[in-house]
């Protein structure tokens, strides 16, 4: 295989002339070989004119057709082998183990998307049967079918250099919805962006597809991703990365001539809920498997859990204990890139001299690329007085928040922001108290659970991945699991139809 | 019946204190009886703070409840007799069969809501079984249900007194969906908005729901509708109305600490295609079917054929000879409100006025209070050079764009916003170049339809009342037929909830 830098557009490779960013050893900040070049405005104009044109016949597609492309694009990245496990774990610093996994979940969810097209249960057909005798106006022949909603702008996401980037989660679900798919790469990860994007290019060939179908532009700066969004041609766009980043691009959207769904997923701190008879009788193994879910990743989850809310009592001071015990045993771990590192190590800073937070415990040290765990204590008054407290610190740092009772507590939820995830740690006797709570976190989350923490997202039917905002741009909408496809489609109906003039799946 | 002006909030009624209205009969321009009290600041948030605490239990309604109480309001509608069609006759100008045609429409609609929650699709439930044994990691036990959105904001329309106010779409399918509603009464028909306002308040009462599961709000100004949208309690907004009105509840919406959904359906011109060989057939048909669309109810339906595409030919002008011996004969007819005439009077006026503009035929004079149709002419190039020619004329108004061939057509289509309806007027011979134009069309607008006009609208399962903006706020949604409920829903995911917790739906 080749990484050359090149941008992947109409179907081909050209270097782009706009600046230049090169891939970068996240262990080391050494640049990696190769400079990849900048997309310039035509650039972007002549990947989304292409799109635009694909559009037309990569909408109707058949279903088998659709089902079979998503297929090899799962095969043509396994097709690339250890390069591109080698070339990831460099430019992102996370292990062999964690991008093999991941690379399967890419895969995997590239032919789930397959599996529900081939279903075609997201085209929605409806049929109203004609009836001309009715009184006092004939019933029409009414027939509806969701329609994809055009080309549209997925942004690769730094943590997720695979699952949630070039081929993930969201530019399978536009591509299995029938939209063309332009991807800005994340340039933490121009190779692995490269190399997949050149699998994907291969997908669209094989499949013999318009080659506007898919395109691939590096940006050295915000202006291809600026670009992007505000292009008529640009129905929708996905997105996960930092509220800044995301709010930025609603605004882009909501100043457009039409303005564009944008599925923003954006920042969450993933309350985690410490109910006080499962801290009674367990709270040793809790602190085990939250320090555990705390590190995954080097906390670089959007489901990481940030936020511990507990009564307190005994059972927390045993918590407390323990992670105490644990958590100078953690390595410090290389993080996506030194600027994620440093805004870790200021946001952990932030929280070291906040006049109302504690230090509980730290990991071991490390470089400037890397991130030391970081666990912390606060009280609920402190929290409720401070909003600040709510901000995400990107990576394995969590604030415990001490409440005086489960009412004091309820007064934290009520003041939270919309959330990815909300985890319950119960026992039986803390069922009636939990069961009260739950229509509230409905409200609050997109994803509930019991006993666990949200650091592992499945990727199936039952899953949601979104919340309310500022969790994501529109909590209506999941980004992981498969109505993750309903996102970039709408509804269109047909009155009156003639046969010639349905489309296939109505007539 | 009583009317007294009352708001209808906390299950009784109490007096606006913040300045009065009128109902106002449509065709004097006369005050009728009774005076209506504007809500104040603290009525609104008497309403949405009820309207939160309602949420709680009416979210969990069991579906055979919340679908009788739906039926129970239909009834209510039905009891209050002719007192609602006579007033809503004096207050819309609308005459009797139009609104006995409406009422029914209005208590259709609330039972085919009701069927829907029996039937109970809409909970989107999903279920992925736990697989304990799975490697590398076990697979949880996932639930998915769809639970509603939150108390919701619905502004009545002028132009549907009944089917889009009070009781209408938007308030039956936030109910279906589990959400209390706000209404802000239309203030050009506040005593039909009374009316049936009690209804639903007796209907609340008799299931047994609690009393802020529904308010009624009258506004003196804007104020009324502004502070709901902004309120933290409220969860979406159903608007139909200008486009300035909703445009204006976007912004407000954008600027919350959390946006919300808002679904404003706008404005539309719902182009009409007549093809070649449609015109050469049967022109007089076609003109005949045309003028009685464009007349119909004044031609105040969002649906109405504003816009009319065809190639120059002898069809066109046989067409328009008939549309101009006919249309002399078209009586003034009231309009909904004064403000609402004089409107449209002087968007006649700038058509009339505009250098590339020529009139065709007008209907009969009337009052200052009554429409007069207009029906006019320009050319293609014309269209395309003038953007204000695309802009809607709320009434009997339509405007001819004699193009070249079909492919000036197709260059016109290009040109124009996103739409509520396009309507294509064939023959068998037609086929081909309409089938051409499809799939461009699927992109413009939310309803296709052939050799007919869009002004009827079946309220069913598979229509779609809504379109890409400015004809919506949100494109990917309708507010007619039994889809509009999943405007008002968000999806939710348990993960290895106990039976105890889990919401009754997925157990």
């Amino acid at each position: 295989m080749t990484i050359n830098g090149s941008l992947l557009v109409a179907g081909s490779e050209k270097r782009g002339t706009r600046g230049e960013l090169y891939g970068v050893e996240a262990a080391t900040g050494t640049a990696l070989p190769v400079s990849f070049g900048g997309a310039s405005a035509e650039d972007v104009e002549q990947a989304t004119r292409l799109a635009w044109e694909a559009f037309a016949s990569y909408r109707e597609t058949d279903l088998e057709t659709r089902a079979a492309f998503l297929e090899t694009i799962a095969s043509e990245i396994e097709a690339i082998g250890d390069e591109l496990i080698v070339r990831a774990m460099a430019e992102t610093g996370l292990p062999r183990g964690r991008l093999e996994g991941e690379r399967a979940r890419t895969t995997g969810q590239l032919r789930l998307f397959a599996k529900e097209v081939r279903e075609g249960r997201f085209q929605e057909l409806r049929f109203d049967g004609a009836d001309p005798s009715r009184k006092p106006v004939p019933k029409p022949d009414l027939r509806l079918r969701n329609v994809p909603l055009g080309p549209v702008a997925v942004f690769g996401a730094s943590n997720f250099p695979l699952a949630f980037s070039v081929a993930g989660g969201d530019t399978a679900s536009a591509l299995a919805a029938g939209c063309p798919v332009v991807v800005k790469a994340h340039s933490a990860h121009p190779g692995t962006s490269e190399l997949v994007g050149r699998a994907v290019q291969r997908a669209v060939a094989k499949a013999g597809l318009h080659a506007g179908t898919f395109a691939l532009l590096f940006d050295t700066g915000f202006e291809v991703g600026q670009k992007l969004v505000a292009d008529a041609r640009i129905r929708a766009v996905g997105f996960t990365g930092s509220r800044r980043g995301g709010t930025a691009l609603m605004k882009i959207s909501s100043e457009r001539k039409q303005p564009i769904p944008v599925y923003a997923e954006m920042s969450s701190i993933n309350p985690v809920i410490f109910f006080p008879n499962a801290l009674k009788t367990r709270a040793p193994e809790i602190a085990a498997a939250f320090v555990s879910s705390l590190v995954l990743g080097a906390g670089q989850f959007c489901t990481n859990p940030g936020l511990i809310l507990a009564v307190d009592s005994e059972g927390l001071d045993t918590f407390i204990a323990k992670a105490r015990e644990l958590l100078p045993d953690v390595g410090a771990q290389t993080m996506l890139t030194g600027s994620i590192a440093k805004a870790f190590c200021d946001g952990v800073a932030r929280l070291e001299k906040h006049p109302e937070v504690r230090l509980v415990a730290n990991g071991k040290p490390g470089s400037e690329f890397e991130g030391t765990a970081a666990l912390f204590e606060t009280t609920a008054a402190a929290f409720l007085a401070h909003h600040e407290l709510q901000d995400e610190v990107f990576g394995a740092a969590g604030l415990i928040v001490r409440c005086r009772d489960l009412a004091e507590l309820e007064r934290v939820l009520d003041g939270l922001e919309g959330q990815l995830t909300v985890a319950l740690h119960i026992t039986n006797e803390d069922e009636q108290d939990a069961k009260r709570l739950v229509p509230k976190l409905e409200m609050l989350a997109g994803r509930l659970l019991v006993n666990g923490f949200g650091t592992g997202v499945e990727v199936s039917p039952a899953m949601v991945h979104g919340g309310p905002y500022p969790a994501t741009a529109d909590g209506r909408s999941t980004s992981v699991g498969t109505l993750a496809i309903y996102r970039f489609l709408r509804p269109v109906s047909y009155q009156d139809f003639t046969t010639t003039l349905l489309p296939a799946p109505l007539r």
